[in-house]
């Protein structure tokens, strides 16, 4: 028996690795069939589900990338018109970024690849097990 | 029930967001406490396990990140004396990338600390639960 930290390593390791493999899957795909980028999907994702926009701010803490790239990826999205800021009234240092209607369109097609894909990625793993892991999953959040 | 679409791709934010949790956890620690980055850790990873060094198109395939990165990566390590390139010999458009004395050492120290945060981070993940999920992870990356 290896010992506990050294288990725990490999374990991590293989939970990074696979979720690299799909990710890599699904980078590939947007790039390949759609013509854009993962950031770019997970923007536009995080503001679909927003429904009234994001402030700049809320939106680089949830994606978890630095605000400099949110802002990149914004402006470019802002300029193909997916996306528009507005003013906040009453804040007038903040803005908030909310998809416009090309963008919800242009979205919505978007997710029902991404859906297809990883529908078809995790055709063949176990419900069941697809079940328990999600349990387990949701333990690994909470105790970290 | 939900359709199997829905569910699957319920399934896999799950799984991306309990790799991203851990591992934003892993890049601040390496942050704070090494004053280092995970793709850098990740590079000299690879070049410690290799034992040889590898060539700059097998680093770059096997971190699944663009060339333009790694070669940056490689050249402020490299600036740092932590690793150096060496010619191949009978081929002359290839170089290999090995860590250097200092290298080993340093990296030997982050991979300490970095397998000590990652027993932390899983301490309280059942141990039997975490068996049977890296059978399960292990499915994933055949089936996909």
């Amino acid at each position: 028996m290896a010992e506990p930290s050294k288990q725990r390593l490999r374990f991590w390791l293989q939970l990074l690795k696979a979720t690299k493999h799909v990710e890599n899957e699904l980078r590939e795909r947007m790039r390949v069939e759609l013509g854009t980028t993962l950031p770019r999907f997970d923007v536009m994702a995080m503001l679909a589900k927003s429904g009234n926009g994001l402030k700049m701010s809320k939106l680089s803490t949830e994606l978890m990338v630095s605000n400099g790239n949110v802002t990149g990826i914004v402006d470019r999205l802002e300029n193909e018109n997916l996306v528009e800021r507005v003013a906040i009234k009453g804040d007038r240092r903040a803005t908030l970024v909310r998809l416009t209607t090309k963008g919800k369109t242009d979205f919505s097609c978007m997710a029902k690849a991404h859906e297809r894909w990883v529908s078809e990625l995790f055709a063949g793993v176990d419900e069941s097990e697809m079940d328990g892991a999600r349990y387990f999953l949701a333990q690994i959040r909470e105790l970290t």
